[in-house]
């Protein structure tokens, strides 16, 4: 039994806040090669969800980005894909300036190739505020996301920035936190169900990283967590494990829940 | 990665504290025939405990227990049993006088068949203080055990329970509730956790009930739990889901976490 279990959103039949949580495969290839073979072993697993960590692509522009974006949409027809280019400090491969970022994110969504876009909360509203406008008027959702690859910071403290995510118009919000011990993993379950009791009609996605955190991939959905992330051929996040064996713990609990 | 991983006990074999839960098989059976019978298929299982929900017996009395225990040990000879024999309120299956219930404890603990006894805590120092000192004369463990089937109590209640159960020398502290909402389940966890942390030398049994529960069965030696009750033929408690799902689901998690 999941806490408010009732589809709030779906993104290409993939529905968010239904009975089980979707299952996501992040794509981290450095060219359009390697990007549609992970692509066609992503396929080849069924997840509900794939997600193009982007910032691991060599070149990084509008132009190269958009060619290889229709690339693995040639491959994926039917899957929703987030796409998602990350700064350094939130996760990402390498540096990136602000500013080519935000103009690479734009273009890519203009191409309406997408489905969703993943933008960090703390890049603020001037950061996010036009790449949202530019979702919207291309027919892709966004997700605003917090990344904490040191430490689960408090309660109060994810409630609240998952709260801040909403009042800035989140479609889906997102927090990913690395524990240091075992309650740091039921800090973020007790913020994800008072956040998913607070906001019902809000889908969300939190876990918490690295091999503590791992209960948190497999059993969030039980505390409001309506997405996770597995590996199809490449982690893009330390603790993340393969599809397959995912997907049969989840089915266990889903099973017996 | 659980929360202080080292064997802190061992019961013939098996190792409560170390770096996976114990699998424990109730047998819940009428009469010897049947009592037989449950345990050749949990043997066949391969649980690393069994307990012997004796309440569920028909005839309640030391000669008939002795009987039937020393049949199930003929078939159970290198398992360590738990022997349980629960009043109604408990979860038991029967109203049971409680002079007759301590009598026929203490009378089947003097046969040696059994290597572990439950015994409420809340039946006081003066009924299972004399059960304690008859199961140590005869090399059995004792389980102190809190059984709440209605609710989950505050933290603190929780965790102090399981401190009373540490100072009246419990070999092991068990508590069960039932959740009512999702943030039980956690408050489940975080007592246990505190817990643990705080007396690291005591093994610890909690999980909680029903449907809503099932995450604590399957995840709660993560947070500090170090035995979880599955089912071989028949459940004793809401919420039990069979042996070879349940330890599939556990397997993943110790090869990831």
């Amino acid at each position: 039994m999941r806490p408010c279990a009732q589809p709030t959103l779906t993104v290409r039949g993939a529905e968010f806040g239904g009975p089980r949580p979707l299952l996501c495969v992040p794509l981290v290839a450095a060219d359009t090669a390697s990007l549609v073979e992970q692509a066609q072993v992503a396929r080849s697993l069924s997840p509900d969800v794939v997600e193009w960590r982007a910032d691991s692509f060599d070149e990084i522009s509008d132009d190269a980005m958009r060619r290889a974006g229709a690339a693995l949409r040639g491959v994926l027809d039917t899957h929703p894909i987030i796409f998602t280019l990350r700064a350094k400090e939130e996760g990402g491969a390498k540096p990136l300036a602000p500013d080519l970022r935000s103009a690479v994110i734009q273009a890519v969504l203009r191409t309406r190739l997408f489905d969703l876009v993943d933008v960090e909360l703390f890049n603020g509203s001037g950061f996010f505020g036009p790449i949202a406008d530019v979702a919207r008027q291309h027919g892709a959702r966004v997700i605003l996301s917090f990344h904490d690859f040191q430490a689960t910071p408090a309660v109060e403290i994810l409630q609240g920035t998952m709260a801040e995510m909403v009042r800035h118009g989140a479609d889906i919000a997102k927090v990913a936190c690395m524990p240091r011990e075992p309650g740091d993993v039921l800090r973020l379950f007790q913020a994800t169900l008072t956040t998913r009791q607070a906001y019902p009609a809000v889908p969300l996605i939190t876990m918490s990283m690295g091999q503590l955190g791992v209960s948190s991939r497999v059993a969030g959905f039980l505390f409001g967590s309506d997405m996770t992330f597995a590996v199809g051929q490449k982690a893009s996040a330390p603790g993340q494990i393969p599809i397959a064996d995912l997907r049969a713990m989840i089915d266990g609990l889903v099973r017996y829940a």
